[in-house]
């Protein structure tokens, strides 16, 4: 029977950014995490923008989320609170199984549109995740290819 | 005897945006242009925000700029206007000739700080080119790991 993968919060500490080096997509934002901890600038086990699944005591998925203000929206009509999710990613040898989707699910469950900026190859994983292709617009999206997912009740903004 | 590359605007048509689907990061951008010209909103020939380099008659290597206004900054100090670099991209064949170089030169030539979003393993590059990373602030950065090019008199703007 499939049970449900349990997306969980993650928490800023030093097993966790280990963790963090098996992904691909590490970079600046783990780094920073790491110094902020090392000097004290955050406690340990705080919060981080990361939710992730893991087998056993292994970290296997993972995504990070943030919650951008309405003011700032430039995607949405009624423009309103929306979540961008960035480094998405599942490691290589626990792919398939739905990873992926659970954490997808995950943040539609809060009900916000969602904006993410695809790495690349990645097009038909979004596409059956229901996201669509918002329409580029060179001043507001510079170098991204934004893909957003809109639930019941809200609509693209339109661009120049 | 090495001779400089001339790098050039490149203007929006039919071969040039054929040329781009040789490119890695062809995206939503290119397919934006297209529909734009192919629908009439842009005039053949019209400009882009891309440059590149010509090896005979193929485009051999590329980049996107775009020079966002200082009240947008928040990367720089004093505030003033930037230049945003991304898609730096050189063909496979033609990789160590100095085209990314000559790309990057062309953009410093403007006498504005830049900042770009590197794609994954390209750092050892952005170093040599004298690019450093921007302290990572969840808020205005979510999923880029931005690096920074200064000109003289120009410092990195202080985050939280």
């Amino acid at each position: 029977m499939m049970t449900k993968s349990k997306v969980q919060p993650l928490l800023v500490n030093y097993k966790t950014l280990e963790e963090f080096k098996r992904f691909k997509e590490y970079g600046n934002q783990e780094l920073a995490m790491l110094e902020d901890l090392e000097s004290n600038i955050v406690e340990n086990d705080s919060e981080s923008p990361f939710f992730g699944i893991y087998y056993g005591s292994a970290l296997v998925a993972r995504m990070s989320l943030y919650r951008v203000k309405s003011k700032y929206d430039k995607y949405f009509t009624p423009p309103q609170d929306y979540l961008e999710l960035w480094k998405l990613e599942v490691l290589p040898d626990y792919r398939g199984q739905g990873y992926g989707k659970d954490l997808v699910d995950f943040a539609k469950g809060f009900g916000l549109p969602i904006k993410t900026n695809p790495r690349i190859n990645s097009q038909a994983f979004w596409e059956k995740m229901d996201f669509q292709k918002a329409n580029y617009d060179v001043e507001r999206d510079l170098g991204e290819n934004p893909l957003i997912w809109l639930p019941s009740g809200v609509g693209e903004r339109e661009t120049n």
